[in-house]
């Protein structure tokens, strides 16, 4: 193993799938938790791998990741960004400190800023989760065949290197990448859909009238609207110049499928449809 | 059993499931699938509950509905219209024909308009289905704890009896509406969200480099863009007005978010974001 002590600041949904699968895979590893609450680090203390505990230690304070030579930040992206100017003053030379934030260039900015050349950020994000937040969700395998998205900074290749070959171990697949065409990508793939789900919810739920006529369709649409407020609040507003453009993007392609269905132009408007529905069923493939 | 003879037209999806509940719950019943294409009769001349082939009779020719005491139209929405004409010189008095199209005024104007007053036309629509079309996609119980809206003109309140009665049979619940509240209502429920994950589909997917950042959140969202296109063409045409009227307020939403997103009013975001959890959310209880 590359690491001998990984400290997990943040152990909700990903920070504990993190841990359980760093405890299974690496039976010898020191995992240390640390989280805001003493109910979470109660519920921590309780998670085992087999007859192991998943975490050797847990902590309040994030002063405890000083002696990690992993750091793996699992927090909401504007708390990421406020714990790396906490942890510039801590933590050991040559440690390697990641996260899993959904917007890449502020927190890039913000570890080029704040920590010494001898710390080796590389930043991280995982295409996992769900809709359900808390460490109660937490489970193994979760990155399994998922993209982890890796923005390395000049000079701290051979860190990165360390941190893919952990990340693969997980089952997931690194797949490097400028932290600007990160956010550019994920505003479209993952802060506009739950914007358009948001908003779906918002004008099709305020009717009580219509809730014997939902569906399953409207049910998958609209999933991962109920996903954590907060941390979808800082995530778009971190991302906010990207996530404004797909907005814009989305308001024109509805705008022209409004004009379409307004004209009555059948075979325009199945053109459209068809398109969709083969781009679509390519992701089923 | 109310009815010694249903003929189902259309035998896809919908048409196919109902047949099997059918053939399962009411074993002595004559069904009879009237089908476009050859090959659809051939694999549906296959179709068996238990030891019992589930279909007695197949044909291509509408012409064979003629003797049914239940007829119930599983195609496209205009196809149901058109097949109205058509089963109006055919229908013995007394026989009951229903219909599960996404769109109600068009079909029940057409109903009213073309059969005689001895054929009683009760609209349906079932809330069940899925982006998968066709008869190999059939399923027993399809119609399980689904509501099933009907429509039902004037003087024709026994026979919808007999219908509502059969629906419960199938596990489904029968919602008694009119077919303008109907149309607004799914134009909400349903035609938005389809027309939402198309063009959220083609918006994101015409660029190769977001394939890798496609997690579960982008598919659940855009499942149904991958709906059958000529279906959902004629669905969204048939309930113009109120399709229209569904898109402008989608458009209208997002524009309120995106500007939000634009000031960085972080409470108004974080309120809005809980607002549409706390609605979604009630949905999974």
């Amino acid at each position: 193993m590359n690491f001998q002590h990984c400290t997990i600041v943040g152990i909700g949904l990903l920070g504990g799938s993190l841990a359980l699968d760093l405890r299974r895979h690496y039976p010898e590893i020191i995992i240390t938790g640390i989280a805001r609450r003493q109910a979470t680090l109660d519920e921590a203390s309780l998670i085992r791998h087999g007859k192991e505990l998943v975490f050797n230690r847990l902590s309040l304070n994030l002063e405890d990741a000083a002696d990690a030579d992993l750091v793996v930040l699992c927090t909401p992206v504007q708390t990421i960004i406020q714990q790396l100017a906490a942890l510039a003053k801590l933590l050991k030379p040559g440690a390697v400190v990641t996260d899993v934030g959904s917007a890449k260039r502020a927190v890039m900015n913000a570890a080029v800023t704040v920590l010494p050349p001898t710390v080796h950020f590389i930043g991280g994000h995982p295409m996992a989760g769900s809709d359900r937040a808390g460490l109660i969700f937490a489970v193994p395998d979760l990155f399994v065949d998922a993209s982890w998205a890796l923005c390395i900074p000049p000079g701290h290749e051979e860190a990165a290197a360390k941190l893919a070959e952990v990340i693969q171990t997980l089952g997931a697949h690194p797949v490097i990448i400028d932290a600007a065409s990160h956010d550019a990508i994920v505003a479209l793939t993952s802060h506009l859909p739950h914007v358009v789900a948001a908003a779906l919810v918002k004008i099709v739920l305020s009717h009580e009238e219509v809730m014997p006529f939902l569906a399953g369709g409207f049910r998958d649409t609209t999933r991962i609207a109920a996903g954590n407020p907060p941390m979808w609040r800082d995530i778009i507003l971190t991302n906010r110049d990207q996530v404004i453009s797909a907005l814009n993007l989305m308001i024109a392609e509805l705008t022209t499928w409004r004009d379409v269905v307004r004209s009555g132009d059948a075979p325009h408007l199945e053109a459209l449809l068809t398109t969709a529905c083969d781009q679509r069923e390519q992701l089923n493939k």
